[in-house]
């Protein structure tokens, strides 16, 4: 899929990287950027959509179908990190979001991951998909069209 | 409570330290241990009482109400380890495991950690204390009974 | 040991619980609070001694020899907690944090959990004990004495 | 990139989801199959190129420069699942891993994701590229053209 644009991000969350997420390579380990885009999709959600609670309120759950990132350069302990998100592609039960991920540093930031997740809608007793609700979809719609071009 | 005795252990499960587990120091992190510990019980209740999701079956969770660690040594991505783990104190709707962690070397086993759980049994709907059942009593008096003294 | 007072802490920091940290009970798993511990540890730290790296850049590191986490009450994803924290027991390469966990709720605040941790201070290469600087303690009683009683 | 064949896999390594892998919805969180990718590839560097822990100690490290998961399926706790491994494209400073992750029933596997990781060698101590060492490259061809068709 194309490259992820620094552009066009409509919302973005902070986090500082915690020791327990270093290993012993002294870097963030690869698997906790993964957590990251999720902290960032959750207040994504809360922000734009009501929460995640919400969705799963209504009997339906979103699956993580597929994750890709790209790590540009190592991270470190106690790094402030900012992770910005953006969500689009919806189409039946699916919906894509993608990832910037930028180090803060005192003169600026710079791009230390980017990637992206493919999300399904399903139903939370059978798992089996289901579509996009209408209020979620215009939720997002309203959100990405805000968003700064 | 008393120190864990090197003795009387029903069973062990080993494993061996994931990359991941690992920190910036170098080391396994100190939640680790955690994952550890519930390892070994998962195994513990496998062969003993059915396994865990046999529990969960039946309408009951088994909460952990309080955790307890010592660290004796440091232990590296790739170590070995054996977690040796028993279950007692069965009063009302609580029990509790011990647990004996050791590093397996070519010569023998070093102890690098020990420690104890204490768990509650809860309705799993609810979260309400309820009585450990009669079964799964039985099923962890007669492990213990026939643990090597 | 004595149990956690509610009085006396010098420092809080706040998290909220992230859906990586929940388990299939459906609440947060037992080993994500002493992460949380290990955050307000680290925000301490950075407040009132210059930071963990700073440690870490002297030569010296503070392993974790000991924790305990009594569990209160179940906690759930998106869940706001305060983990508050105070250190004392300096004695030779040795000290110790209490910490008091909170669910924030909109009409004030309940404890779900208390515990505490023991550190020892080592040298960084050879992981052999070695006296808590002079500097580092000082910050830390400092900071003790300044705490609400 | 092309989509992972089943057949061809050099190694494979066997895992049963922890509980303490599984989130709010009842199953493994999306961040577990990182982990559980690096297992399968820290057995796999062990049984062809003298480990992770010999590569380290040349002065070299591997670093994650980008990770890929397709998920096939939702992964319960508990549940034994079998990771295939092989290697190749090693060009330079970089190798690819590919993976292919079942699920172990009593009749059979079922395939519940797939995907693959991208690494590039650095100095252990500038972070800078270098070239996979002869050694490295050597074991790797060797392993995978013993691989099964």
């Amino acid at each position: 899929m194309a490259a992820v644009s620094e552009e066009g991000f409509s919302h973005s969350t902070e986090v500082a990287v915690r020791f327990a997420e270093t290993d012993a390579q002294g870097i963030a380990h690869n698997a906790a950027y993964l957590v990251w885009y999720e902290v960032a999709r959750v207040d994504y959600l809360a922000r734009f959509a009501g929460g995640y609670n919400r969705i799963r309120g209504q009997g339906i759950e979103a699956l993580t179908i597929e994750t890709h990132v790209r790590y540009l350069g190592a991270v470190h302990f106690d790094d402030r990190l900012r992770i910005s998100v953006r969500c689009g592609d919806l189409r039946g039960a699916r919906f894509r979001f993608d990832y910037l991920i930028e180090r803060l540093t005192e003169t600026g930031a710079e791009q230390v991951a980017d990637g992206w997740t493919l999300h399904a809608v399903v139903d939370r007793e059978t798992f089996r998909p289901t579509r996009l609700p209408a209020w979620l979809r215009e939720a997002i719609e309203l959100a990405e069209a805000g968003a700064p071009a």
